[in-house]
């Protein structure tokens, strides 16, 4: 598959080289139990973690606030290319059923693609790209903390599995 | 990949069997020269298809109606798997990028299922389905006239490869 590239209007991107192999890291992002303990930013939680990891198949994950509310966010996996790419949307459920816009659910629509390379020294190149459709989303998503917040998520992850 | 069970609060489902063997049928589906000789029903005509067949690929097609006027529905692809499963979507277009929900243009949100399976006869036993976000979009869509438009487009499709 070609590479992407990146939209700077359009696109906002987190990219590091990480000292986690990157079958870990496919292993951390695909198994529920491995999900949960590194996904969200604390002090929030992953609660849950219901997945079927294939092109079409769920990705269900729910988040939940120190207060106990729960957030669900419910999409589906688009591509599963183990251990290098994973692409899974927000404005699709289980089947590729697009999302209702009417259930207000999905306020910042995006497609999210992991990008896995070796690094040479046993770790992982690691690039997240989180594609809107247009700019004034990309601008919300960048406001509401992507940098920090995916970044944190990441720290969680390399400090499970180093 | 399992077979796929249509919901009929949300899908509507074109199933048939036709004298055209499966090959013909995907190349039908998948040919831009081929696309607009029969893909929109008389006496609208399909006027471009700008396609890339690949997971993730554009599937932008334009349709013109009898006064000329031009009405193009961008899309992309998901699944590629000749000649047996073609699925494609009208919420994200190329690069998997969702539609932009303010800019309109797609007021019927669905994902395309078109499934082929050899007939025996040399034919093939054809099943298209609309797969919907909500009961109203799938309502809506069917009293569009789902049926006897895309029922009249697969004549097409098989007054040409026939």
């Amino acid at each position: 598959m070609a590479p992407y590239v990146a939209d700077p209007e359009l696109d906002l991107v987190l990219e590091r080289t990480i000292p986690v192999a990157p079958d870990r890291v496919w292993a951390a992002w695909t198994e529920p139990e491995l999900i949960k303990q590194w996904f969200t930013p604390a002090p929030f939680k992953t609660v849950g973690a219901d997945i079927d990891l294939r092109p079409g198949g769920r990705s269900n994950i729910t988040m939940e606030s120190p207060e106990g509310e729960q957030y669900p966010n419910d999409g589906c996996y688009l591509v599963v290319e183990p251990v290098s790419l994973l692409v899974f949307t927000s404005v699709m459920t289980e089947g590729f059923r697009p999302v209702s816009p009417s259930n207000g659910a999905d306020d910042l629509p995006f497609t999210g693609r992991i990008e896995l390379t070796p690094s040479g020294d046993g770790g992982t190149h690691y690039r997240a790209i989180a594609i809107h459709a247009d700019a004034d989303g990309c601008r919300r998503h960048d406001e509401m903390g992507f940098q920090a917040g995916w970044g944190a998520a990441l720290d969680q992850l390399v400090a499970l599995m180093s």
